[in-house]
């Protein structure tokens, strides 16, 4: 049995390449929502509407498992989409919430989200679930996608952009950086130039370990170490934005093993 | 019989005020894709998939004309969706193409599109066609439909953005800027701000005169001017960004005649 994992687009991959790490002999197949991406300006029943849709996919394709590697539908649609199908659904939101309360020393924790995973307030809940007492700041960054989609990771624009987003969280003296979006992680470098002394957290990736830690809490049988990735578009740039979120691991599946299908 | 109109999202919103304005008395029908925006990262296949879609929602309205108030799905669809459906098919490339020519004087005319519609190398063709001694300078702008999708429409990081996207068309002397894409009518003041001696040439707008030419030369009945507005999603911020393309006119609209219907 494969494990499934669905994103709005290729952000998701990022969380592909760590549960691929933590989880080498398991067959994960993956679905990126590209003819509807982004996710995050959409409104909270659109999100839920295509989430829905994104699980079916993988759904048919006989997953153990779905991880919703992405933080505007697990935002959105969790926990009612875990209660709509019949295997376990995990987010990034509740495992990146706890993991920003395992790493902050001073209780200040920071997230930057999407429009829509903001004005959800579902990291914030998540954190205040666990501990009344942390202190969240949370920040909408709506031009950080389209800056990794354009592939600008780093230039003096983007600088100055991220430390607009960053400065509300630098003068709370947040000691802790929760990237709720699967996107994110590939700013952490510029991220680091203008917050050195905080601990990034990495949504996506805390979503991979949670769901590393179901596989093999069920003894799931091993497979062979297989990718399906499929997405609903595959448009200009798609190659290289894929190898980028999924690094070395990548480069060795998107030769041998990538089986894109558009879908919608 | 009403004109219908459509657009990836609420830029198309700009043809409709210039439409109401030259033919007050026709009835207007738009609809919006916001839930499946922007086109402008998509492969062609998929706008040419959603423009048809778009397109057949409009003709079960029973509209008389369709304009594509769209860049990059007039690039991407036309002429073939014209050639599908069985009302007149008008899109912004040719006649903000033939615009732009009778407005420049030295020749020299830049383009700025979506990573989709400079892609596609449409206007750059429909100019060519018109006068094959014409320079053009493309330059898609990957973050500017986000900047203006956020409400950014005049900041340093703007200004910065700008300056980079004008930079070619600059130094290659261009008189004459053709904003290939609905959205960027609503940063003319920092683009002119930037580049003081261009003109600027919306194909919105000439989207809208090359439709409301249509309607006279084929002497369409008066109806009411009224105008319905018909979107795929809701989504934050939907009415403030309507206001802004709509301008005076949708506040009048806004308030009066506005219907709003989920679709897909």
């Amino acid at each position: 049995m494969s494990i499934g994992i669905f994103d709005s687009g290729l952000g998701g991959l990022g969380a592909v390449r760590k549960l691929h790490e933590l989880c080498p002999t398991q067959d994960l197949i993956y679905f990126g929502d590209t003819a509807r991406l982004p996710y995050g300006t959409r409104s909270a029943a659109a999100v839920r509407r295509y989430a829905a849709q994104d699980a079916a996919f993988l759904l048919k394709k006989g997953v153990f498992a779905i991880l919703v590697a992405c933080g505007t539908a697990s935002s959105a649609a969790l926990p009612a989409l875990g209660e709509q199908v019949n295997v376990p659904v995990l987010g990034v939101v509740e495992p990146g919430a706890k993991e920003a309360l395992a790493r902050t020393e001073n209780g200040r924790v920071a997230v930057l989200g999407t429009q829509g995973t903001i004005a959800s307030g579902a990291y914030e809940r998540a954190m205040h679930a666990l501990d009344a007492s942390v202190q969240v700041t949370s920040v909408a960054c709506p031009l950080l996608v389209p800056f990794v989609e354009s592939g600008e990771t780093d230039s003096d624009v983007l600088r100055t952009v991220l430390a607009r987003y960053l400065s509300e969280p630098l003068a709370a003296g947040c000691d802790t950086l929760l990237l709720g979006c699967t996107h994110y992680p590939l700013l952490s470098e510029a991220i680091r130039a203008l917050a050195p002394s905080m601990k990034l957290v990495s949504a996506a990736e805390a979503g991979a370990r949670a769901t590393a830690r179901l596989v093999a809490s069920v003894g799931l049988p091993e497979g062979e170490g297989k990718m399906e990735l499929y997405t609903s578009d595959f448009s200009q740039g798609f190659e290289t934005l894929a190898a980028r979120f999924l690094g070395d691991v990548g480069a060795r599946f998107a030769q041998e093993r990538v089986a894109v299908e558009t879908w919608n």
